[in-house]
């Protein structure tokens, strides 16, 4: 996919990128951006729907030229005025970008995203638009969302089975304290014992109790694979 | 998009449905299946990719005629013996169909995944092909993995912090014991004291370690966001 940019990143540049927060017209998404030399890479989610776009030197030099009929000068000069507009309003939160330069967000009636900057450049106005279209591409989608929170899920999981066994071992130690005749000085001090599976019985209740998506986990043969029901 | 398909389930039926891991011809999966009176909806992932076919009565028809030149059954009596044979084997686990039928999977060069099925029908062999394409939307994958998976997470890691609350009372109780002068039989019981942040960063790290899917969450102002970098 990429090599068809010229100048693009490889496939794995996005992957190391952070998903962060962004609220531009009240709307909350999360972004990755890629910005190179003369090309970016843009995706934003609101777990709902994933919208991309990959620009290249060409694709930059024309949108930049029909956008501003008196804009001179080379892709190379404005696209870094571009990027230090750009970013920082891309880079999370809800920061501006600089006191001259306004965004935009405008959700369309064919589900896509445009992003709307302007800006000075060389004492002119500077005009552009970021096209953020559906993400048509399941292994996109795959790889930057459903994979890295399957991961976390399976770390959390294992997480949460660390910790009932440090409970269990706790337990253990404080039947030993009370069969040795140990009393408490103050009995609020006192814990229930921790109940492995009723813990889990109620967590999977939990799960299931969340309308069109709940979750649960699933010891297959031959992989760990996750059910979600 | 169900709209455009006569007798199509409403979209939250899938929704409904539990992924169930599938294995055909040594190709691990995870399936959601929904057969109509005479319509179908599958999907499929490995994780990397999603696929999907939708099938309503007229393309059944059209392809079970293809498949099937004698075939003069109309579509309703076929189509029940189909999900008779189909259904168990997209149903979970490596289960084969009934004795006299077969079902294989192939993942073709563009992408897409095709599943022959022959079984026998009246005394005459009946062929069925599934043609599961690459799911071009992005609303599907993030409403059937994407977001069950981020409420998978949320409550995990709600559980993790739970367990850390129980292990710090416990801890309190322990050195209450202790500090009245009890003593453990076996020294083997006794346990240390349980550090949320340690544990806590450790599981960062954890995270991190984990090329091109470290995660991590992320609180903003306004939302619950989760940052996968």
């Amino acid at each position: 996919m990429y090599a068809e940019l010229k100048g693009a990143p490889a496939a794995h540049v996005l992957l190391e990128r952070p998903w962060l927060p962004l609220c531009i017209s009240g709307c909350q998404l999360l972004a990755k951006t890629w910005f190179g030399d003369t090309a970016y890479h843009i995706l934003l989610t609101d777990m709902q729907c994933v919208w991309e776009e990959r620009m290249d030197a060409a694709a930059i030099q024309s949108r930049a030229q029909e956008l501003n009929r008196r804009l001179r000068a080379p892709v190379k000069a404005f696209f870094s005025h571009l990027c230090e507009v750009a970013r920082p309003c891309l880079s999370g939160g809800d920061a501006q970008p600089g006191d001259e330069a306004k965004i935009s967000l405008m959700r369309q009636e064919d589900g896509n995203i445009s992003m709307r900057l302007k800006s000075e450049l060389a004492g002119l106005p500077f005009y552009w638009e970021f096209h953020c279209t559906l993400c048509s591409n399941s292994l996109t989608v795959c790889s930057q969302l459903v994979r890295p929170l399957l991961l976390m899920s399976r770390l959390l999981q294992r997480q949460v089975g660390q910790l009932g066994g440090f409970l269990l071992r706790k337990d253990a130690e404080i039947q030993d304290y009370r069969e040795n005749g140990a009393t408490l000085s103050r009995e609020r001090l006192q814990t229930e014992v921790f109940e492995e599976r009723t813990h889990r019985e109620d967590f999977i209740g939990k799960v299931r109790g969340q309308p069109h998506t709940h979750t649960h986990t699933h010891t297959h043969t031959h992989t760990h694979s996750l059910s979600l029901s």
